[in-house]
């Protein structure tokens, strides 16, 4: 929808129909998913729509269709550079099958998640993608204006919405599993939470006790000190705690990469070095762990792949005038192995 | 007004009501400032209101005040740190202030600039802050629904808008001066563009040049090679070309913090050292430029002052029944020295 050029007038729909060689008929079709249309006449809309940077005009399309295309995300960190790339699939994803994205930022409150999980009350929004964090499942049940939800991330709601969610235990097993293979004994984990540990905490310490167990390395709860929240400053002071061990750790599995790249920040300051003295383990992979110094070695959830599960799905609520139903998909990751975990030969 | 208890149900007018002790009539008016109501009880209310976490509808208020309280903040680049930090300050503003942000990422695309300059058609949003980047000045003076607007940053609309912006080529210069001061004399520059310069490539390479000037240093076009875009990977390229000249710079400003991220990646993987080799200064002060590894000395935008000026300015309007009109807010910015740039004594 971006590549119109600066000077041009916005397409409009005959533009759209033009460039296709269909009717404008056929393409409204296409937009509106009222009507089933062939996917080969389908790929060549929607690549005329693309190439044209077309966006139907949101308030006259809720009138002719009873739909907007306007759709609301909501994560609760915005400075959160995951939730920032991931945003961008999201939008990009929605931009593909025609719809405009609002996002909104709930700090994880459970009031503003409700009001937003309720589309703010405000008709022009078909439906809402919402990474909830501090969302009560009775709350969310009894919320004042059901519309088409999918949730995306480790938080479980029960059947009252879909959900988008990597398996987090099996990838934090994966990544401890890596430091295990690395040849590390004394492996330390930053991102637990206690009290009221967050199902990501609740999830990744899982992960990193079943890889321990695998390797009989029985867990001590001082390698695994709790955090307040998942920023940089967070993991920088939980590394500062395990460097004053009596016996340090000589790797670490971070719950998220800018608790680790906090950490190595704290490495460096105490004169030691990533991985020589003290290897690192991230999770989320964003763009700063490949530039990193030393880079990031971190799990990488298919971004992509998040983003277009949860855009496709919520379109099909909202064109079949469900709200959801629990349906759960589970996109996949990968391990990126980089140089904060390899061991010096 | 995100006090509420994660239990709770929302808190309804009657439920302010019987904890302030008035009829629903009163807390009505204080909320809508329709009718005025006593110091006294209104203070009553605004607690009631305060420690229930109570959140007026948005559609319901904007039916009985002709506004919903909700603005629309657009940024360019998404996966840009520093418009997610600024969007946080935003979204503080607005709240200290009772209003709820949607955001939205133009990718600096004209046409979706224009669009959410008119609201995106929403009767909803009261008003909009932009920061543009391919908006044309005479698209901007016909758009659709002239609602109240204020830009952001450095890209100047006349008249027709207000904006708020740090002055950009004093704060380039003196980016560069200290540069200078610490006894660089072959400092080149990363951010310049080349067609096509965005206002921001403009007015940091005059800093930079007019530093120079001062200096009595000869500027040459081959150390400041233009780059397509303002992320990490344009200022790694960049500064792998700087490497490759003949006589490499000892020094180098970038217009950006994910430029100079980026060019401080190329350095180390040359097998060389910030600053030992190469001195770096970025501009924007980001999270990560205090925990990159060395710390990275920058520019820091006041972002608490920029926002708060731009969410003001926009309710006034709002309140004002007015669109905007060339008021022009320069908040103040500081250089903040770390790591990068301290010529090793």
């Amino acid at each position: 929808m971006r590549a119109q050029d600066s000077g041009a007038a916005p397409a409009r729909l005959k533009d759209v129909a033009e460039a296709a060689g269909v009717s404008i008929k056929t393409v409204s079709n296409v937009v509106n998913g009222s009507v089933p249309v062939a996917a080969k006449t389908r790929a060549r809309v929607e690549q005329a729509i693309e190439q044209l940077g077309y966006q139907p005009n949101v308030m006259a399309r809720r009138l002719r269709t009873g739909r907007s295309g306007v759709i609301a995300l909501a994560f609760p960190e915005l400075p959160s550079p995951y939730f920032a790339e991931l945003a961008v699939e999201v939008i990009a994803a929605a931009r593909r099958h025609g719809c405009t994205v609002l996002m909104d930022d709930t700090g994880g409150d459970p009031a503003a998640e409700l009001r937003i999980a309720s589309g703010l009350g405000d008709p022009m929004i078909d439906g809402v993608i919402l990474s909830p964090l501090g969302l009560d499942q009775a709350e969310l049940v009894a919320r004042e204006r059901p519309i088409p939800l999918v949730l995306l991330g480790e938080a479980d709601m029960g059947p009252v919405a879909d959900r988008v969610h990597i398996d987090n235990v099996t990838a934090a097993r994966d990544a401890t599993r890596h430091l295990v293979e690395q040849g590390y004994r004394r492996i330390a984990a930053i991102g637990w939470q206690d009290p009221s540990p967050r199902a990501t905490a609740q999830q990744r310490l899982q992960g990193y006790l079943e890889a321990l167990a695998e390797a009989r390395v029985q867990p001590d709860p001082v390698l695994f000190p709790p955090v307040r929240s998942y920023f940089r400053p967070d993991g920088a002071a939980a590394m500062r705690r395990l460097l004053k061990l009596p016996e340090r750790p000589d790797a670490v599995f971070c719950f998220n990469d800018l608790l680790a790249l906090g950490a190595m920040r704290a490495v460096h300051e105490a004169g030691l070095r990533v991985p020589q003295d003290i290897a690192l383990v991230g999770f989320d992979d964003v763009e700063e762990a490949e530039y990193a110094i030393p880079s990031l070695t971190t799990i990488a959830p298919d971004k992509a792949k998040i983003a277009e599960l949860a855009v496709s799905l919520l379109l099909e609520r909202i064109a079949n005038g469900e709200s959801g139903a629990g349906q759960r998909l589970t996109p996949g990751y990968r391990l990126v192995v980089r140089e904060s975990s390899v061991r010096p030969g």
